[in-house]
């Protein structure tokens, strides 16, 4: 199959408060350069360099959000910007980006991506989409990337993996047995012991029609309003009255023809400051920066500091704390407490809205 | 006496690197609201409203803050503000301003004080300083303010106490036995046991007469120099070449004409960061900030914090950090090694010097 037929969808439309101060409402984490030089929906883009070129890539967001996108990607036409009236979770996202290619391309295969996840190398990436599109178009089926765990983590959903259903190149496409929520400790030790386990990398991979045919079955409330909307005209009406439901659970957990490919090279979501050590180089004594700031560490260790281009972060003697400076705003936090930074956010809600 | 004839000198001219980030080269710690809303300096000078106008206020600082000083202190009239063309430590500071006060007015009694203290209640301190310009003018004396140790101070010089020589109101003028630098932990206990021992605050008292005596008798060499070059013409000349020596060691130390009026109430040279929580407003878990900045505290006790007005500062269960916001740097630092700042700033001085 040639790449022309590939198109990817760029789900950009996320919030929330775990990256307070850096992201705020108007400005969510995808459009931070928390890993990277550039935003990450910017970095997510280009990690499709070769393989899908910005003409073929749509980018799903929110209203207050499409000028974030815009600014992150110059380049991007202004026809690949798809704007949902209201956030409904990933299953209409990816319904109204499923039938705007398919106006387009009703050939295609659709690559769907997260504008926020940080994947490497790009080329093994790019091989393992190429691979995804191949088992695609093959088999029809749904297909998605699993990532081999490397550690009983409780922050993932897991998919079963079930027999060898075909190969593309280096890559194993895999019936899926189940998807499964996150897991407690004892449940994502055993997945990781069974050896049968991957994580969900939130990636999926599919022909248009595959896609279609699927949310006709189990998503027909979400897939009908919109296409009766058509693009356009009246989505503003039907959105808000939408379920609000994620692809997975909606749409692949019921699905029966479901493959998944193994990946075994560098997945992270990126679900909090603590994950910056996971994606970015550490000094010599464990500290890592984000941002484009700069640090100067003096007796310090194992700290994540964020802070824009030109500004400086003095760190003396302390160790394991969350630094960022954002705008008017920064944050001091012990990195294992890191999940207690929504009681600021919350109060702040309160107390100074405006600082959100 | 009537109060026409009191001249205060405001020394403003001092440098440092123990407040970095807030204060810069180009903005010293006199310079920001490091105690209160408005900048030290200009705190300095409301202190003595209703005993000294600024009218009789002199500001001595060098040339590069000189535009500080107009700003911090707008109504100053230009002719106050003398400038030094480089520092050369309090005594020649002192000479400066005591030349110009006797151009004014030979009769005058001068009141020196440093621009970055605190002291407090504001009214006391007056009733303070008219008690010692009665003193000054009585025995023509060299007179000085000795707060009453609360603790074994290490990091204050000591006056030891003699024989009380007059009274002035609620005030004892006692004579000076002599000046002790900086003392040990064991000498200190041992002063703060003795009783006889106060804190010398830097503040001096005294005629336009026997401070010209004293620095004619004990500092030829940088009163002459300053008498020859006159106000404005050669001073940038005679400046550099002056010895760089503190008022209290060139003059107040050899002389034998010294009185010291004790006072009780708070003083602070505010040192450092740690000093804040010592004249700054406490929240219930011990938390301060300055600068005019917001605190959000969550779970976070006996914090120092800085930051501008419009700023916040979020703090999530931390204990014990100095946390400074300032321009386009900021600090993290454990108060109880604030003073290893300095690696800090020596680093900078290498590598980023347009951050001090």
């Amino acid at each position: 199959m040639s790449d022309e037929r590939l198109y990817a969808v760029v789900m950009a439309g996320g919030s929330g408060t775990r990256f307070w101060p850096a992201s705020r409402r108007a400005r969510p984490k995808q459009f931070l350069p928390i890993a990277g030089d550039r935003p990450m929906v910017a970095e997510t883009c280009a990690r499709l360099a070769g393989l899908v070129p910005l003409e073929r890539v749509l980018v799903v967001t929110s209203g207050d959000l499409a000028g974030e996108v815009r600014a992150a990607l110059p380049e991007l036409p202004a026809a690949n910007l798809l704007v949902e009236p209201v956030g409904r979770n990933t299953a209409p996202c990816v319904a109204l980006a499923a039938l705007e290619i398919a106006r387009r391309d009703p050939e295609a295969v659709q690559l769907v991506l997260p504008a926020d996840h940080v994947i490497e190398p790009a080329e093994a990436f790019r091989a393992s989409l190429r691979a995804a599109a191949a088992e695609a178009r093959r088999a029809g089926r749904l297909v998605t990337l699993g990532v081999r765990p490397t550690f009983p983590a409780t922050g993932y959903g897991y998919i079963e993996v079930g027999d060898v259903l075909a190969r593309h190149g280096a890559h194993e496409a895999h019936d899926v047995l189940r998807f499964v929520e996150k897991p407690d400790e004892a449940r994502a030790r055993e997945f990781l012991a069974a050896g049968t386990f991957l994580w969900n990398a939130g990636v999926f991979v599919y022909t248009t029609a595959a896609v279609l045919a699927a949310l006709r079955e189990h998503a027909p409330d979400i897939l009908a309003p919109l296409e009766a909307a058509g693009r356009a005209t009246g989505l503003e009406e039907v959105y808000p009255a939408l379920r609000a439901a994620p692809f997975d659970v909606a749409v692949m957990e019921p699905s029966r023809a479901r493959s998944v490919l193994p990946i075994d090279y560098a997945w992270n979501d990126v679900g909090a400051w603590t994950s910056l050590p996971e994606v970015l180089p550490l000094d010599a004594d464990g500290n890592c920066v984000a941002g484009g700031g700069a640090l100067v560490a003096e007796g310090a260790r194992d700290n994540v500091v964020f802070a824009g281009p030109g500004e400086l972060v003095a760190l003396v003697d302390v160790e394991g704390l969350v630094v960022v400076r954002a705008g008017d705003a920064m944050l001091v936090c012990p990195k294992d407490r890191a999940q207690d930074v929504r009681r600021v956010v919350e109060r702040l809600q309160r107390e100074a809205p405006d600082k959100l």
